[in-house]
Protein backbone atom coordinates (compact mmCIF):
# COMPACT_ATOMS: atom_id res chain seq x y z
CA UNK A 1 0.00 0.00 0.00
CA UNK A 2 0.94 3.39 -1.32
CA UNK A 3 -0.24 5.60 1.78
CA UNK A 4 -0.04 8.96 -0.48
CA UNK A 5 -2.23 6.92 -2.93
CA UNK A 6 -6.50 7.93 -2.73
CA UNK A 7 -7.09 4.15 -4.35
CA UNK A 8 -4.83 2.42 -1.88
CA UNK A 9 -6.68 4.74 0.77
CA UNK A 10 -10.14 3.98 -0.50
CA UNK A 11 -9.35 0.62 -0.73
CA UNK A 12 -7.85 0.21 3.26
CA UNK A 13 -11.10 2.22 4.11
CA UNK A 14 -13.17 -0.53 3.13
CA UNK A 15 -12.96 -2.08 6.43
CA UNK A 16 -14.78 -0.21 8.11
CA UNK A 17 -17.37 1.19 6.31
CA UNK A 18 -18.33 -0.68 3.01
CA UNK A 19 -18.81 1.99 0.19
CA UNK A 20 -22.05 3.14 -1.95
CA UNK A 21 -19.97 2.68 -4.90
CA UNK A 22 -19.01 -0.82 -4.41
CA UNK A 23 -20.52 -3.51 -7.56
CA UNK A 24 -17.69 -6.09 -6.80
CA UNK A 25 -15.08 -7.40 -4.39
CA UNK A 26 -12.68 -9.69 -6.75
CA UNK A 27 -9.56 -11.65 -4.96
CA UNK A 28 -7.14 -9.31 -7.11
CA UNK A 29 -9.36 -6.19 -7.66
CA UNK A 30 -12.37 -4.16 -6.57
CA UNK A 31 -15.69 -3.06 -8.61
CA UNK A 32 -16.88 0.10 -7.91
CA UNK A 33 -19.92 1.71 -9.74
CA UNK A 34 -18.17 4.87 -12.07
CA UNK A 35 -19.43 8.67 -11.49
CA UNK A 36 -20.52 9.15 -15.66
CA UNK A 37 -23.81 6.59 -15.35
CA UNK A 38 -25.14 8.06 -19.09
CA UNK A 39 -22.83 5.20 -19.70
CA UNK A 40 -25.27 3.19 -17.99
CA UNK A 41 -23.27 0.60 -15.67
CA UNK A 42 -19.80 1.87 -16.40
CA UNK A 43 -17.58 0.66 -13.56
CA UNK A 44 -13.89 1.40 -12.61
CA UNK A 45 -11.87 -1.66 -11.10
CA UNK A 46 -9.05 -1.21 -9.17
CA UNK A 47 -6.43 -3.12 -8.72
CA UNK A 48 -6.06 -4.49 -4.84
CA UNK A 49 -2.22 -4.16 -5.46
CA UNK A 50 -0.76 -0.90 -5.83
CA UNK A 51 1.39 -1.18 -9.51
CA UNK A 52 1.69 1.95 -12.01
CA UNK A 53 1.95 -0.49 -14.89
CA UNK A 54 0.95 -4.44 -15.52
CA UNK A 55 4.80 -4.99 -15.68
CA UNK A 56 5.46 -4.30 -11.97
CA UNK A 57 2.53 -6.85 -11.28
CA UNK A 58 3.74 -10.70 -10.57
CA UNK A 59 2.11 -12.69 -13.99
CA UNK A 60 -0.42 -14.97 -11.89
CA UNK A 61 -1.71 -11.12 -10.08
CA UNK A 62 -1.31 -9.85 -13.47
CA UNK A 63 -3.57 -12.68 -15.47
CA UNK A 64 -6.24 -12.72 -12.22
CA UNK A 65 -6.73 -9.09 -12.49
CA UNK A 66 -7.24 -9.32 -16.68
CA UNK A 67 -9.92 -12.11 -15.74
CA UNK A 68 -11.85 -10.38 -13.66
CA UNK A 69 -11.75 -7.72 -15.84
CA UNK A 70 -13.53 -9.74 -18.42
CA UNK A 71 -16.03 -11.08 -15.84
CA UNK A 72 -17.05 -7.76 -15.18
CA UNK A 73 -17.42 -6.96 -18.56
CA UNK A 74 -19.86 -10.27 -18.79
CA UNK A 75 -21.66 -8.52 -16.63
CA UNK A 76 -22.31 -5.40 -17.88
CA UNK A 77 -22.90 -6.67 -21.62
CA UNK A 78 -25.85 -9.34 -19.83
CA UNK A 79 -27.37 -6.80 -17.61
CA UNK A 80 -27.03 -3.64 -20.13
CA UNK A 81 -26.62 -4.41 -23.83
CA UNK A 82 -24.43 -1.70 -24.92
CA UNK A 83 -23.68 -1.35 -28.31
CA UNK A 84 -19.75 -2.01 -27.59
CA UNK A 85 -17.49 -1.72 -24.24
CA UNK A 86 -14.63 0.61 -24.44
CA UNK A 87 -11.79 -1.12 -21.92
CA UNK A 88 -9.43 1.70 -20.58
CA UNK A 89 -6.61 1.71 -18.34
CA UNK A 90 -4.68 5.43 -18.09
CA UNK A 91 -3.74 6.04 -15.33
CA UNK A 92 -2.51 9.63 -16.20
CA UNK A 93 -3.71 11.04 -12.57
CA UNK A 94 -3.67 8.36 -10.26
CA UNK A 95 -1.01 6.11 -11.24
CA UNK A 96 -2.01 3.25 -9.39
CA UNK A 97 -3.85 0.37 -11.85
CA UNK A 98 -7.35 0.64 -12.43
CA UNK A 99 -9.72 -0.01 -15.39
CA UNK A 100 -12.00 1.86 -17.00
CA UNK A 101 -15.15 0.08 -18.14
CA UNK A 102 -17.88 2.11 -20.26
CA UNK A 103 -20.41 0.70 -21.82
CA UNK A 104 -21.71 2.58 -25.01
CA UNK A 105 -24.94 3.02 -26.41
CA UNK A 106 -26.68 2.73 -29.97
CA UNK A 107 -28.56 6.59 -28.51
CA UNK A 108 -25.49 8.11 -28.20
CA UNK A 109 -24.62 10.84 -30.70
CA UNK A 110 -21.04 10.47 -29.90
CA UNK A 111 -20.95 6.48 -30.07
CA UNK A 112 -17.93 6.20 -32.22
CA UNK A 113 -15.73 8.97 -30.20
CA UNK A 114 -13.95 7.87 -27.04
CA UNK A 115 -15.99 8.83 -24.15
CA UNK A 116 -13.04 11.78 -22.74
CA UNK A 117 -14.30 14.46 -25.36
CA UNK A 118 -18.17 14.72 -23.75
CA UNK A 119 -16.04 14.42 -20.21
CA UNK A 120 -13.37 17.01 -20.65
CA UNK A 121 -16.21 19.05 -22.25
CA UNK A 122 -18.13 18.43 -18.69
CA UNK A 123 -15.72 20.39 -16.90
CA UNK A 124 -16.45 23.83 -18.66
CA UNK A 125 -20.39 22.79 -18.24
CA UNK A 126 -22.20 22.44 -14.97
CA UNK A 127 -25.04 21.26 -17.31
CA UNK A 128 -22.92 18.39 -19.10
CA UNK A 129 -21.51 17.66 -16.32
CA UNK A 130 -24.68 16.43 -14.76
CA UNK A 131 -26.37 14.93 -18.24
CA UNK A 132 -23.30 12.39 -17.96
CA UNK A 133 -23.22 11.60 -14.49
CA UNK A 134 -27.14 10.76 -14.82
CA UNK A 135 -28.29 7.07 -15.58
CA UNK A 136 -31.74 5.93 -16.91
CA UNK A 137 -32.26 4.33 -13.13
CA UNK A 138 -30.87 5.45 -9.54
CA UNK A 139 -27.39 4.27 -9.23
CA UNK A 140 -28.10 1.59 -6.48
CA UNK A 141 -30.32 -0.14 -8.65
CA UNK A 142 -27.54 -0.52 -11.28
CA UNK A 143 -25.30 -2.01 -8.62
CA UNK A 144 -28.12 -4.07 -7.77
CA UNK A 145 -28.28 -5.72 -11.17
CA UNK A 146 -24.66 -5.76 -11.39
CA UNK A 147 -24.49 -7.94 -8.53
CA UNK A 148 -27.04 -10.43 -8.73
CA UNK A 149 -25.99 -10.53 -12.36
CA UNK A 150 -21.87 -11.42 -11.17
CA UNK A 151 -23.49 -14.03 -8.90
CA UNK A 152 -24.48 -16.27 -11.76
CA UNK A 153 -21.31 -15.32 -12.98
CA UNK A 154 -19.70 -16.25 -10.38
CA UNK A 155 -21.68 -19.44 -9.32
CA UNK A 156 -20.81 -21.26 -12.72
CA UNK B 1 -12.63 -13.87 -41.35
CA UNK B 2 -15.40 -10.91 -41.52
CA UNK B 3 -14.96 -9.83 -45.19
CA UNK B 4 -16.11 -6.43 -44.64
CA UNK B 5 -14.15 -5.56 -41.17
CA UNK B 6 -10.89 -3.08 -42.46
CA UNK B 7 -8.61 -5.18 -40.11
CA UNK B 8 -9.46 -8.67 -41.30
CA UNK B 9 -8.50 -7.09 -44.47
CA UNK B 10 -4.88 -5.62 -43.29
CA UNK B 11 -4.44 -8.96 -41.68
CA UNK B 12 -5.24 -11.34 -44.68
CA UNK B 13 -3.28 -8.71 -46.96
CA UNK B 14 0.19 -9.41 -44.83
CA UNK B 15 0.59 -12.49 -46.77
CA UNK B 16 1.44 -10.92 -49.95
CA UNK B 17 3.45 -7.85 -48.91
CA UNK B 18 4.53 -7.13 -45.91
CA UNK B 19 3.31 -4.03 -44.18
CA UNK B 20 5.51 -0.53 -43.36
CA UNK B 21 4.13 -0.23 -40.00
CA UNK B 22 4.27 -3.73 -38.75
CA UNK B 23 6.07 -3.93 -35.82
CA UNK B 24 5.87 -8.09 -34.78
CA UNK B 25 3.83 -10.97 -35.51
CA UNK B 26 2.57 -12.65 -32.12
CA UNK B 27 0.52 -16.03 -32.03
CA UNK B 28 -2.54 -14.50 -31.35
CA UNK B 29 -2.39 -10.81 -32.53
CA UNK B 30 -0.24 -8.27 -34.58
CA UNK B 31 1.43 -4.86 -33.77
CA UNK B 32 1.55 -2.35 -35.80
CA UNK B 33 3.60 1.31 -35.25
CA UNK B 34 0.09 3.61 -34.84
CA UNK B 35 -0.30 7.05 -36.45
CA UNK B 36 0.52 9.72 -33.70
CA UNK B 37 4.06 9.11 -33.11
CA UNK B 38 4.13 12.23 -30.88
CA UNK B 39 3.64 9.74 -28.78
CA UNK B 40 6.64 7.91 -29.05
CA UNK B 41 6.09 4.26 -29.43
CA UNK B 42 2.43 4.03 -29.52
CA UNK B 43 1.41 0.62 -31.39
CA UNK B 44 -1.88 -0.63 -32.54
CA UNK B 45 -2.44 -4.41 -31.36
CA UNK B 46 -4.68 -6.17 -33.59
CA UNK B 47 -6.48 -9.44 -32.12
CA UNK B 48 -5.92 -12.21 -35.35
CA UNK B 49 -9.07 -14.02 -34.85
CA UNK B 50 -12.26 -11.12 -35.52
CA UNK B 51 -14.14 -10.72 -32.38
CA UNK B 52 -16.26 -7.55 -31.01
CA UNK B 53 -15.66 -8.21 -27.49
CA UNK B 54 -13.64 -10.42 -25.06
CA UNK B 55 -16.50 -11.90 -24.23
CA UNK B 56 -16.89 -13.34 -28.16
CA UNK B 57 -12.83 -15.41 -27.50
CA UNK B 58 -11.97 -18.47 -25.65
CA UNK B 59 -10.38 -17.98 -22.66
CA UNK B 60 -7.12 -19.14 -24.78
CA UNK B 61 -7.18 -17.37 -27.06
CA UNK B 62 -8.23 -13.73 -24.94
CA UNK B 63 -5.69 -14.88 -22.39
CA UNK B 64 -2.77 -15.08 -24.75
CA UNK B 65 -3.57 -11.88 -26.16
CA UNK B 66 -3.60 -10.08 -22.71
CA UNK B 67 0.34 -11.24 -22.29
CA UNK B 68 1.36 -10.42 -25.61
CA UNK B 69 -0.19 -7.08 -24.92
CA UNK B 70 1.50 -6.65 -21.67
CA UNK B 71 4.51 -8.16 -23.59
CA UNK B 72 4.18 -5.31 -26.15
CA UNK B 73 3.97 -2.44 -23.19
CA UNK B 74 7.33 -3.73 -21.34
CA UNK B 75 8.89 -3.34 -24.72
CA UNK B 76 7.82 0.09 -25.07
CA UNK B 77 8.40 0.82 -21.59
CA UNK B 78 12.50 -0.24 -21.92
CA UNK B 79 12.55 0.84 -25.30
CA UNK B 80 11.46 4.50 -24.42
CA UNK B 81 10.68 5.12 -20.84
CA UNK B 82 7.32 6.58 -21.00
CA UNK B 83 6.12 8.22 -17.78
CA UNK B 84 2.89 6.35 -17.96
CA UNK B 85 1.34 3.85 -20.60
CA UNK B 86 -2.02 4.61 -21.77
CA UNK B 87 -4.03 1.32 -22.31
CA UNK B 88 -7.31 1.25 -25.03
CA UNK B 89 -9.53 -1.09 -26.44
CA UNK B 90 -12.11 0.87 -27.73
CA UNK B 91 -13.40 -0.46 -31.29
CA UNK B 92 -16.77 2.68 -31.48
CA UNK B 93 -15.35 2.89 -35.23
CA UNK B 94 -13.69 -0.65 -36.28
CA UNK B 95 -15.39 -3.21 -34.01
CA UNK B 96 -12.66 -5.80 -34.47
CA UNK B 97 -10.69 -5.92 -30.75
CA UNK B 98 -7.58 -4.01 -31.03
CA UNK B 99 -5.71 -2.40 -28.30
CA UNK B 100 -4.36 0.94 -28.39
CA UNK B 101 -0.94 1.27 -26.58
CA UNK B 102 -0.16 4.77 -25.63
CA UNK B 103 3.17 5.72 -24.07
CA UNK B 104 2.38 8.94 -22.41
CA UNK B 105 5.67 11.64 -21.33
CA UNK B 106 6.61 14.00 -18.89
CA UNK B 107 7.11 16.16 -22.08
CA UNK B 108 3.67 16.28 -22.84
CA UNK B 109 1.84 19.86 -21.83
CA UNK B 110 -1.41 17.15 -21.46
CA UNK B 111 0.05 14.53 -20.14
CA UNK B 112 -2.66 14.23 -17.17
CA UNK B 113 -5.57 14.11 -19.87
CA UNK B 114 -6.60 11.23 -22.37
CA UNK B 115 -5.41 11.26 -25.65
CA UNK B 116 -8.27 11.64 -27.67
CA UNK B 117 -8.82 15.19 -26.69
CA UNK B 118 -5.88 16.66 -28.79
CA UNK B 119 -6.34 13.95 -31.54
CA UNK B 120 -10.39 15.20 -31.77
CA UNK B 121 -8.62 18.52 -31.81
CA UNK B 122 -6.83 17.21 -34.69
CA UNK B 123 -9.64 16.32 -36.51
CA UNK B 124 -10.11 20.18 -37.40
CA UNK B 125 -6.07 21.29 -37.64
CA UNK B 126 -3.77 19.95 -40.15
CA UNK B 127 -1.13 21.44 -38.33
CA UNK B 128 -1.73 20.00 -35.01
CA UNK B 129 -2.61 16.78 -37.12
CA UNK B 130 1.14 16.89 -37.78
CA UNK B 131 2.32 17.77 -34.48
CA UNK B 132 1.13 14.86 -33.25
CA UNK B 133 2.00 12.50 -35.97
CA UNK B 134 5.61 13.40 -35.81
CA UNK B 135 7.80 11.39 -33.51
CA UNK B 136 11.24 12.52 -32.05
CA UNK B 137 12.52 9.80 -35.09
CA UNK B 138 11.53 8.45 -37.79
CA UNK B 139 9.05 5.56 -37.81
CA UNK B 140 11.81 2.79 -38.98
CA UNK B 141 14.01 3.58 -36.47
CA UNK B 142 11.15 3.36 -33.67
CA UNK B 143 9.87 -0.05 -35.29
CA UNK B 144 13.60 -1.40 -35.54
CA UNK B 145 14.29 -0.44 -31.41
CA UNK B 146 10.71 -2.20 -30.77
CA UNK B 147 11.43 -5.12 -32.74
CA UNK B 148 15.17 -5.30 -31.14
CA UNK B 149 13.56 -5.26 -27.70
CA UNK B 150 10.70 -7.81 -28.36
CA UNK B 151 13.91 -10.06 -30.12
CA UNK B 152 15.31 -9.86 -26.38
CA UNK B 153 11.98 -10.09 -24.55
CA UNK B 154 10.68 -13.23 -26.62
CA UNK B 155 13.95 -15.21 -26.70
CA UNK B 156 13.73 -15.33 -22.41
Amino acid sequence: MATDCPFCRKLSGMAAERPEDLVWEFPQSVAFLGRWQYYHGYCVLIARQHAVEFSQMPDDVRRGYFDELCLLARAIESSFQPRKLNYEALGNQVPHLHWHLFPRYESDPEKLKPVWVAIERSDRDARERERLQTGPVGKSATIDKLRSKLHELTRQ
